[in-house]
């Protein structure tokens, strides 16, 4: 906020083509030891995720999780683009190279779209993290089947700074084709960075961006956010914003854990899914606001609690307390 | 081939308005005791289904079982129009009720596509052929969630004239907002007649079918085989025909079934589907063409065989007797 | 900004239902007299135009002058979703009946796309504005056709506060079946409310939002910068914006008058295209940032001003003096 | 027809890969000396144009006269894979190099799609020819702006054959990155041959079929139609008939010329356009199957006269004959 209120009387070009927008991607390049890199200031993640696919041939899907947000939360946004998202049941909500080899050996010939890119979140939607030698084998099948691996950031802040995290964002970098450094869901207004590295998905990715109504007049807006956000690296804003978040989350988990209080997924970051008893899930929502994660059996209900960066040590006591007190 | 001949220097009206298509529309019309259904006439599958589909609203989506030919063996052609093709694992190549309940309860809000519409296909990708009170069901469910049905019918010949079919083809019609009885499969050259029930489905269809490639120049090419297809109801070419291919794809299902064979599906059509030894496929393979239908697993191979209009009864004692001398 | 920063502590609901998205759609039912409209806060002006566009039936095209924005500057998003853009050339950069007529006249069947839509800016794209007898004549054609009218008011406050505008922004709402009121160009850092006033238009728009990526995780931030633009309806920040803008513009235009010069277009508003000599041009670029609007032609080129919220009279007085010299 | 009948009964692979695919395939390489030449056995005009143009990349768009058979008569089916038709007007229904240069000067950057094809119809919809030397212009111009060529060859016969042509159909390959035979409008019961020698066009171009619904099942019998028509070269049936509709045509534009009366276009080939009294019209009308081509204007109507394969010496007597006695 600060960051845009001390810019907002500096006259710049439009479109995102600023200072502010090449500081950001600067600083991008320099973090993730990238120095070619084509850095893009896009307005959301379903925007980044759309024209991203939309580079593909016509014929070209995109392999994604079931509950990728690509395939499970955009309604059909790359399908629009004449794309199919081939949807495989993953495993703690990520992909393994098995499923790739599952997706590929469907593909036959001209009778079925041929598979060209794998779309993967880190994290993953029910807030897990792909280590190391998970995301290692993924890159190696795409590069076994000549695939694009792309992955989805939203939450990437949430992943760096997660416990057991054994991946730098260089590393991650270098393993992916494109990926974006999301914004919104850690401390930004809006506005996700999107970094390209294979040059032959960014070929006129403006016009793609402009085609798909993602260029933003005044894209400084999100340039002086990530300047803002970024300046620092690993000391940022972006990973200070993070790793609060984590440790506020850990303290939830670990607190729900003695309770014996299990989880539905093995989540490592800022999102944690109790299961909790129906009427305990009932008492809680008068005092907190959540989501039910997914529909009551036998009794219980699998909630689902995000950490943000205005959350704190004590609204994390509460929730414990009256959890305590009700289940 | 005759009726074409014979109706060559005729001169008609182009693009489907001409005396053949509207003789082949009245006798579907009178064979399925449907006065108000508007028929088109079609140059193949795959065009069906797009335009159909196509006429949804920008935000729904098709419901169809994983091995239909909507999602299996169309290169995305529907989501080509921007809609999500949502593919469920079926139940003999069959979606059910249960399966549609499921694919409903994931749709949410407008973060998810809408289904909108249930595709299946009479006789399925895999032979199997579904029971009045199976059809009956799932009508049920699509008024229950304001679903279309559409019912795609490339085999629809050899569905209604196989063993244990209790469904005339007024009784499905009535059942269906759209389906198409198809020529390709069932003794035309090419040409499928696509019939709408639904008149939410056939506003401007005709301007759909030219935007989707599909109004064909010569339309009464096709209507003339339909007419003499379908003269004479259910003592018709198109039975005779269809009635044909099943009883010699019965000769070979009782008779593989004799030697103890066993098959990849319950299939009552002229497509059967019998698993056998990877060595006895490839020795076959030298005399006979068919499709592998699966890979190989514990050194079994389902195959494919699809009894045309031109096989004959000695083709299927000849491949009987080279099973029995090779398996 | 002192809105934003104001609000950015508090918790809302995502995705655009919140409260200060529902206070701005408020404000705005009140300052058109049109208490049954439905708002949607938007990112940018392309994505209002292409949801909208979006949302007609697939064969449908939408009428545009050539000089349209939709049509000229936006890559073709609007055909990206499938939909025809019929460009004419306008007069003043205006569509009018006769060009209505015109369009109307080439659609003759299934073989051409249907016009459905007419798409008009107020004010235009090169400053000029519809009088409310131009605008109800296009409404009454679009009567006569059956046709949608969608105005794009990306420039909206300039054309409601401009020398010789005779429609209020009420009056100006009953002409139209969807309009946006741009933020973008009228003060906020970004974000458009459109207003859809034909419920034919607004069946699941948020779906279509969603869809075509212009759902913003956090919408508060449209509709907080709304409230405090739109609040005090004639009397708003809004108006006084544009207004000044207008003023400005004024200044340049009678000054740049009274050398004699003359103007591309009859603009009333806060684009101005003097013509100036080539020499001249290259001289004030040294000092000024403005765009060339067309090619050289005769030693002549025509260039675009536009005075922006930031703009001063002294900053007009600077540049009338850099011409005096010049020229 | 005799040559459909005679291989009616050959067993041969599907979706046109067989060998009266492959043997008119060489035919075409052959006649056009271009023996890298990729050739596709399509069912209609508008899926080779529809399929061809959806190769191109998203933010790609497509010149074409006004009164191209893709701009005008296709409902947008190009439009509907997402790329624009830039629709300009035509000299005699032709695009200049002029009308090349005034599109490019409209393309500016990533806010203007990027003209990439220039489609051009030989002969064009209002039956005039490109000579040599027009061609080889275009061709100079689509080098210099590195646009692709591309010939819609409906009508080619017709151009082939016609009065005063100079370009043989291995001079226009020569210049065309892709081009079609057309044998719907040239004797055929339906199809077109798509000749693709420029392989950016052609990746996986039977994907791209398939998705647009132009796959078909039975794709012999497009092979089968073009092998009958095209045997011989020059001297093949395909240039027998386009050459005797020609010859047809000409007597009656030399008889109409005669009389005095004047066309509407400079066709040389087998469409004609008299400008006829409206009364006159009406009165053929009853005796002969015509279109009226524009509305009455003055008084007077241009009519469309088209010969075709059956159309003999004695039906152009007799309509001349008519116009002598009514005019």
């Amino acid at each position: 906020m600060e960051a845009l209120e001390r810019t907002n009387l500096e006259h710049t070009d439009g479109y995102g083509v600023d200072c502010h927008c090449e500081r950001a991607a600067e600083l991008i390049r320099e973090m993730t030891k990238d120095p070619d890199a084509s850095v893009y200031m896009m307005t959301g993640g379903t925007s980044c995720n759309v024209t991203v696919a939309s580079c593909l041939r016509p014929y070209q899907s995109v392999i994604s999780a079931r509950s990728g947000h690509m395939y499970y939360h955009e309604t059909g946004a790359v399908e629009a683009t004449g794309h199919r998202v081939l949807a495989l049941d993953g495993v703690d909500g990520k992909l393994t190279p098995e499923l790739i080899d599952k997706a590929m050996s469907e593909f036959e010939d001209e009778h079925t779209p041929q598979p060209k890119m794998v779309y993967l979140s880190q994290s993953t939607e029910i807030g897990t993290v792909y280590s190391r030698s998970e995301l290692t084998a993924i890159r190696d099948k795409c590069d076994e089947y000549s695939l694009f691996l792309y992955l989805d950031g939203a939450r990437l802040g949430a992943a760096l700074t997660s416990r057991g995290n054994d991946l730098s964002i260089s590393d991650l970098a270098a393993l992916c084709d494109a990926y974006y450094i999301g914004g919104t869901k850690n401390g930004a207004l809006f506005g996700e960075a999107l970094v390209i590295r294979n040059r032959e998905l960014s070929d006129h990715f403006r016009w793609m961006m402009k085609r798909q109504c993602g260029l933003l007049a005044k894209g400084r807006l999100i340039g002086v956010q990530f300047e803002a956000l970024l300046e620092g690296g690993e000391q940022s804003l972006y990973y200070e914003i993070a790793a609060k978040e984590n440790r506020i989350a850990d303290i939830l988990r670990d607190g729900l854990g003695e309770m014996g209080i299990t989880f539905f997924s093995p989540s490592t970051t800022n999102q944690i899914f109790p299961i909790l008893k129906a009427g305990a899930v009932r008492e809680l929502q008068k005092e907190f606001f959540f989501y039910e994660w997914a529909k009551e059996r036998g009794g219980l209900i699998p909630i689902r609690l995000v950490t943000g960066w205005g959350t704190t040590e004590s609204d994390a006591a509460a929730f414990l307390d009256a959890v305590k007190r009700i289940r």
